[in-house]
């Protein structure tokens, strides 16, 4: 089949590269709207043509959006009323977005919202860009099917498909459970990054000491905070009221450990690092 | 020459294995007091011989301290006080504890002071025990030497060179310095990751969703809340005031972020991020 992908950053251009060499994709068609990026994804080989927006939906079988969410969802209908052009109602869209709410809602009351499948595949790097990109990326990961029961089963199936290529586990869930669940899991760890690298920006004013100090603690905690503002201003704004939850949340957690070591209350500190480590059960 | 180790865990042990096998030590003689850690150090061939910690400080000519430092502030005198029995001068004992002022201030009016070399290799993984201990664990990390010049010259020199033997890099610092800096980018990393796995163990109680959802990010920034409560508990509290400093920023940083997130204010946490992302300047 012919696979449009609009963005070859870091996810587009890693599912182009398995999509293809894993003979799900015969050709790829791409759109990237930065000059230089699409120079380079070109001469990467992540597609095997640049083409426009309305090429690439008109052109192809299945279309990825692979942008940030804030322009996904902008793009989104526009997909879709290319769609229902004749001869085109057949395609199939998927968008990548890391939160699901709004994309599902601005796609629900389109007369081919069936066309329509949402999902997140949980996986990625702290890097961005078409250099970024990589084969396997996917491998082994989780990807979240957003209101599965919306989109129509024989587009549904060929996502499968994709994703199965692609070698990820599906999960299934409401697209407002999962903005719920990812602002649990994921949104927060890159706000308490990016919190940290600021904290830690500012006390130590002699960079010289973080990078000497720095152990690979302090550099796996502090990684996400490398993370691109394209593609975390729109998820925070998106995600806005489960995220605020889930830092309230962490910030009383903070302050109890706080108060806890401001009185040197040694067996609440132990007590709370017991109750944290539970987390070992979960995460290898 | 013959090295005692008293604590035969990730760091004690670690040094073990290489300072066996790359010729620094002839013999190592262990000291461990939780037995079944003991027999499995002394089984996995982390020491030649389990000794009784007197005889430990007797029979080695440099004896390493790398227990808790709750634990190592309370033994290093009585460490400098057998070596102030004849033919015992002349022998070398260094800690490894990750706080330096309250260890350095307990041998400061010492006879023996100048025989004892204050390190803390800033290498480690967030498991503990003999278990964890391996090799290579502390090549091309940075060591620090806190008030140095209240070593020995002599004493000095023959720790210089096992961390060399141990591909270290030296770093040489004043003890409560080190324990501002390392507030600053080891000790406060692990705070935010045990207040991260704490909100998400509150919040999500469905512990298959985290398993689900656990992306790569989630899991690098949560990993150090694995870490152990007999490690932390002491650090905390004995590096209370510069903890709780650089917390008391970190939830400042947070906040402000907080703040932009819930009046949706897009250019404040685009530029919160942008100076976020100068830490991959520092950090590779």
């Amino acid at each position: 089949m012919t696979l449009g992908i609009i963005g070859l950053g870091l996810i587009g251009g890693s599912m182009a590269i398995d999509l293809k060499r894993r003979g799900f994709a015969g050709t790829v068609l791409g759109v990237e709207s930065d000059p230089v990026n699409a120079t380079a994804a070109h001469k990467m080989g992540l597609c095997d043509e640049l083409v426009s927006f309305e090429d690439c939906v008109l052109k192809s079988d299945m279309v990825v959006i692979a942008v940030p969410v804030g322009s996904a969802v902008r793009m989104l209908p526009r997909v879709l009323d290319i769609f229902s052009e004749e001869g085109n109602e057949g395609k199939i869209v998927i968008d990548t977005c890391s939160t699901k709410s709004q994309i599902v809602r601005v796609a629900h009351y389109h007369r081919l919202r069936g066309r329509f499948v949402a999902t997140h595949p949980m996986a990625g790097t702290e890097y961005s860009g078409p250099w970024a990109a990589m084969p396997n990326l996917f491998d082994g990961r989780a990807c979240i099917f957003a209101n599965a029961e919306e989109s129509d089963p024989d587009a549904l199936e060929k996502v499968e498909l994709l994703y199965d290529v692609l070698n990820m586990r599906p999960i299934y869930m409401n697209a407002d459970n999962h903005d719920v669940h990812t602002a649990y899991v994921s949104h927060i760890s890159h706000v308490t990054s990016f919190a940290l690298a600021l904290t830690v920006l500012d006390k130590e004013k002699d960079e010289k000491h973080i990078f000497d100090l720095a152990s690979g603690g302090f550099s796996s905690t502090v990684r996400l905070a490398k993370s691109s503002s394209d593609m975390w201003v729109p998820i925070l704004t998106q995600n806005r009221d489960n995220v605020l939850r889930v830092i309230d949340t962490y910030l009383e957690k903070m302050k109890e450990f706080r108060d806890a070591i401001a009185v040197r209350d040694e067996s609440k500190i132990e007590d709370l690092i017991h109750q944290a480590n539970r987390i070992k059960k979960i995460i290898r």
